[in-house]
Formats: C-alpha cells, structure tokens, sequence
C-alpha cells in the first residue's frame, strides 16, 4: 500500500477502501468464505446456509432528517443480509458510548432501533455496551451483526450477463445529500430527508423473480457508481447507465449543484440495485413499484459486452463518460 | 436511572453496566432470546441451535505485554461463545480507525487477530471498516461478532445446587493489573502480562463431563466477584470463596497493593468460571489442569444455601465479608 497512515478515503467505500481491504486485510484473512468478498459471508449450520454480515455506524450527525444513527444501524445490517439473498433474522448490538452522552439521546436511539427491528422482523438478541473516557470518541459509535437463512428462492450464481437490467428501488443520493446539508446548515431549507429504511421486505416481494435475479447490492458508501463498479470488476461484462432514466428529487439535484455534490456517488441507506434477466425485468419492476419503497422504481440501464469491467454513463446529451470508483475523499462519517 | 448522563461506570461491567441494561436498554429490547441476559443468544438454525455474541474492544493502551487489541478481539468473542457452551465456528470484524492510524500497526494487530483466530481454530468471515476524522475518536476500536453451534455435551440448565463447587482455570487479576501497570508505567518493573487467550480448546476438554457443569462464564469487566455475583443474582443459592484457595500471581498481588486494587474485582480475559457438581469437580479440576492453559486451575469456593443469593469471602483469618458487585469507577478502556 501506498500510504502509511490511514486516510479518510480508505473509509469511503471507494477505490482506497478496494485497496485496504485487498493489500491490508485480506493477507492476514484469506479463507474461502471471505474471499467473495460481499456484504455478508455464506455458512452452513446444520443442513441450512446462513449468512453473517456486520458494520459499524460513526454517522455525525447522529440525528438527522428521516433517521438517526440507531434507525441506520438496524436498516444497513438488515440490508446487507437481504441483498445477499438472506431473511434476517438476529441481530447483535455493540455500543460504544463517551463518558457524559446523555441517556436521553440513548433513548431515542433505541427507540428507533426498536421501531426498525419490529418494521423488519428481525429480533436484537444479544449486545455490549463500552464507555470511554470523554473525549475519547465522539457521542456514539453503533456496531451491529446480523445472521439469517438464505432464501433459497434468489439466485446463488451472482454472475451477470449482457442484455441483464439495472434496476433501482427509487431516487439516489437521498441520505448522502441530507447528511451533508445538515452539516452544512442547509436543512432548513429543504425537505431532503434520508431514504433509510430496511429493505427485507420489498425485497422478498420479488423473491418469486429470484432465479432471474443474477445480483443484488444495496448502494451505500460510495453510491450506484461503486457499487456497480464493484459488480463488473473483473467482469468480461460492463455496465450502460442512462443518466435521463436515474432517478433523482430535484431538491437532491438542486443541493448537489450548490455543493459541488454527483448523486451517483453518494450514499443510500434504503436502496437495493437489481441485475435482472432482461425478460423478466419489467415484471420485476412492477412489482417493486407496488412496495412503498419501491414506489419511485425504475430501470436505470443494462449490462453489455461493449467495455468489459467498465460502467460507462450516457448523458441526456447522448455523449458518454466513464464512471470510475469513488476515487479521493468522500465526506467522512456519512453512516 | 439516577443519572441522565452517562458515567464510566456505566462501563464498568459492575453494578451501574447492570442498571443501565436494566432501566434503559431492556424496556426496549425485550424478547425471549435476549432475556437471560448471557454472555451470548441462543438461537435455531434448522435443527440445531446456535449461539451469537458481541463485544466492541476499547482498550487503551492498544499494545500490551501478553497481547494486544486484536488477540484480545479474538479471544473475547471465542469465549464469550465457549462458556455459553458452544462450538465457536465463525467471527465477524468491524474496525473503526482514527484517520492517521499507523498502517504498521494495524497489520500487528491483523497477525495477532490471524493468530488467535487460527489458535481458536475459528474463521473471519465478514468484516467492515470505518475511518472517523483526527480527533473524532482514539486510534483503534474493534467489535468483534461471533456464532458457533451449541455443543449438546453441555448442560443448559443453568441452575446451580448447594454443594456445587466453583472452578476457575488459573490466576486471576492479570489482564487488569497488565493494563494498569502500563498506564502507570510500571510495566518494566514487573514481568506481569495479560492472560488474553481463547479458552475454547480447554472447555472442550470437559466436554465429556459437560452435564455436570452447571454454568461456565468468564470473568472479564468487573473479575471473579462481580461475575460471580451475577450468578448468584435472585438465586436461592450463595456462593461461598476461600480467600486462601485463590490463584493469585505474587507480582499481581504486589502490584495490587501498590495500587490499591482488589484482584478479585479485575478483567481476566483466558479464565472461565465453572460451576461443577461436587461429585465430579476433582475430574473437571485433574482434565482442566492437562492443558498448558489450565495448569493452575483451583478449587476456589462452594455454592452454599447459607446466604441465597450473596457471594461471601472467607479470608486466610477466618473472618467472613460480602463480596458485592463492582461498585464506582472501574480502570476505563480495559478491555
């Protein structure tokens, strides 16, 4: 690795988290069911496969419009497992609190945790809590695990194929966009909010479909363009975005502009990006749509032989522009 | 609570950890899994049951004699599932680094997490990780997840029976002595190191006498009185320990007395508790001693129906006192 220290962008989930991950930490842990390298690992208990996922939420701020850091713990965690075809089912929640945080703003975190678990079904079974001396660390840090079966119904192959559809569940760049206009004391003239939600349901709307569904990932730190980069990495297939069909709030767009922002890269906390069979794409969608969170669905382009390992986006002016990974600093603490 | 703030010993694994779970995280967090409020959950996985824990590891300092943040990472999850009886199969990692965290030590902190684990003969199969900005937090935290298959051979009654006799696998107050003496840099004067190890090959090798083991914990935050405490916590049943069986490292007790602390009342990360049917302790005690890390295991109490639900010292003098919980400020970050 290049650098000696750790810089904030090998946390952004771009191009300097690839490579920590790659040339850090996968020498020390390579093992079968790791190398995947997805948002959660595959194990068998018993005659079952299950899956394992966890993250760690630094969100600041820790309240925000649409969530707080315990309403994103619970949805990202739920999401991770579902996009990996999973019914979550337990979670784990480790606290890390700073000496002073008040027991009031706890409360309303859980709460929220509470509320999102009941929304998802999923049931908090077991956790710790630490407490660090103040200053220490900022407010609240929330890591939270989660195991549930895989469904058999979804596709284990996760490989892609030209002609496949992209689909998306609704607008991007929602949470991403609200975090930082909160930081920047814009909130107040917006009504952007965070998408965060938990997706199992929507998700298991489309589990009849789940043979034609080759890939699922839920977009977050570093937004769509990541996400679909990490799908076509190494790929002999690349992907086609086209710019008029994403979906973005004109508040979102507006915000972007005024802050330099590309809603392609920045963070969903309630979306999941499908790579559908082209022939069942449609009813794929129509489904999605009839979801509350899928309500703003949409088809936002399609996997093609044309540029192998590439996502390449057609703007609404008919010219085309490669989309790389996140590269440099992202804004720091987004989830 | 009494406090609408949070206190370190709110941290402190002692009576205020015990509230705040209590009045605050439980009226939220109810369900059948979580209540036993073990070291872990258990759950059902098709036909078999298995066991998922958590804990985030803050300690400071993050290098120490005997070993360092990831051994300890490791081993605490490890055992965490062994003394819930279970087969610890597979771990999950979420890292949240200080932005300007030497590369150079998180790769001496991934070997030890590599060693351990391999040791621990478990896999890491999922991780995450976060960098937060300079300043928003101190250097490295990590939680580790956890979940192994129970292992049948154990009793999961968890009930324990006047006469019973109480195990502990060795000396007792090394870990929180190692850190101390670190902090107050009295390292170099001593050769005291942590006993940080995973206990799962040692547990293992009671399996066979695993139905007269009525309950094995590990005595961590808050040490040997404050765990033995919460196993007695609304019991019908007393713990009675003998002051002159307990296995302390003479180093330990020097350094204890220099500093006024109680080994009794210390984290221990390589030592687990056992409560055993009297019958059968002698065995438990002659397998527990094979192994290099149960070479000074000791019979160090009894359960008595002499003072329900009170753990009692009786001291080299003969003279008796209760050993409540851990109360007030604990060493934070030692663990």
């Amino acid at each position: 690795m290049k650098n000696d220290k750790i810089l904030l962008s090998h946390g952004s989930g771009g191009k300097l988290t690839h490579e920590l991950i790659e040339e850090v930490f996968l020498p020390y842990f390579h093992n079968p069911l790791l190398e995947p390298l997805d948002d959660g690992a595959v194990f068998r208990a018993g005659e079952e496969r299950w899956v394992m996922t966890t993250d760690s939420y630094v969100v600041d701020p820790i309240f925000f419009p649409g969530g707080d850091i315990g309403t994103l713990a619970v949805s990202g965690t739920v999401n991770d497992l579902s996009v990996m075809g999973a019914i979550p089912r337990y979670l784990s929640v480790g606290m890390i609190l700073e000496e002073g945080f008040p027991v009031a703003d706890l409360q309303q975190i859980l709460e929220s945790m509470r509320r999102t678990a009941d929304k998802a079904n999923v049931q908090i079974i077991t956790g710790d809590t630490k407490v660090v001396p103040r200053g220490a660390m900022d407010k609240i840090f929330i890591n939270t695990a989660g195991v549930g079966e895989l469904n058999p119904a979804f596709s284990s192959e996760r490989k892609i194929y030209p002609g496949d559809q992209i689909i998306i569940n609704g607008t991007i760049g929602d949470h991403g966009t609200t975090i930082m206009a909160h930081r920047e004391g814009l909130e107040l003239h917006s009504d952007i909010r965070s998408d965060c939600a938990p997706l199992n349901e929507l998700i298991a709307s489309v589990a009849d479909f789940g043979h034609s569904i080759r890939i699922m990932r839920d977009p977050t730190r570093g937004g769509v363009a990541t996400t679909l980069n990490e799908i076509v990495k190494g790929s002999q297939a690349g992907i086609l975005l086209w710019e008029d069909k994403l979906p973005v709030r004109s508040e979102v767009q507006g915000l972007c502009e005024i802050l330099g922002l590309d809603p392609l890269y920045l963070a969903n906390e309630g979306k999941v990006l499908l790579v559908v069979e082209k022939e069942v794409a449609p009813r794929v969608l129509a489904q999605l749509r009839k979801h509350p969170l899928g309500a703003d669905a949409a088809i936002i382009g399609e996997v093609t032989d044309a540029h192998p390992g590439k996502v390449v986006l057609t703007t609404e002016f008919g010219s085309k522009r490669i989309l790389d990974m996140l590269t440099g600093e992202q804004l720091p603490r987004i989830c």
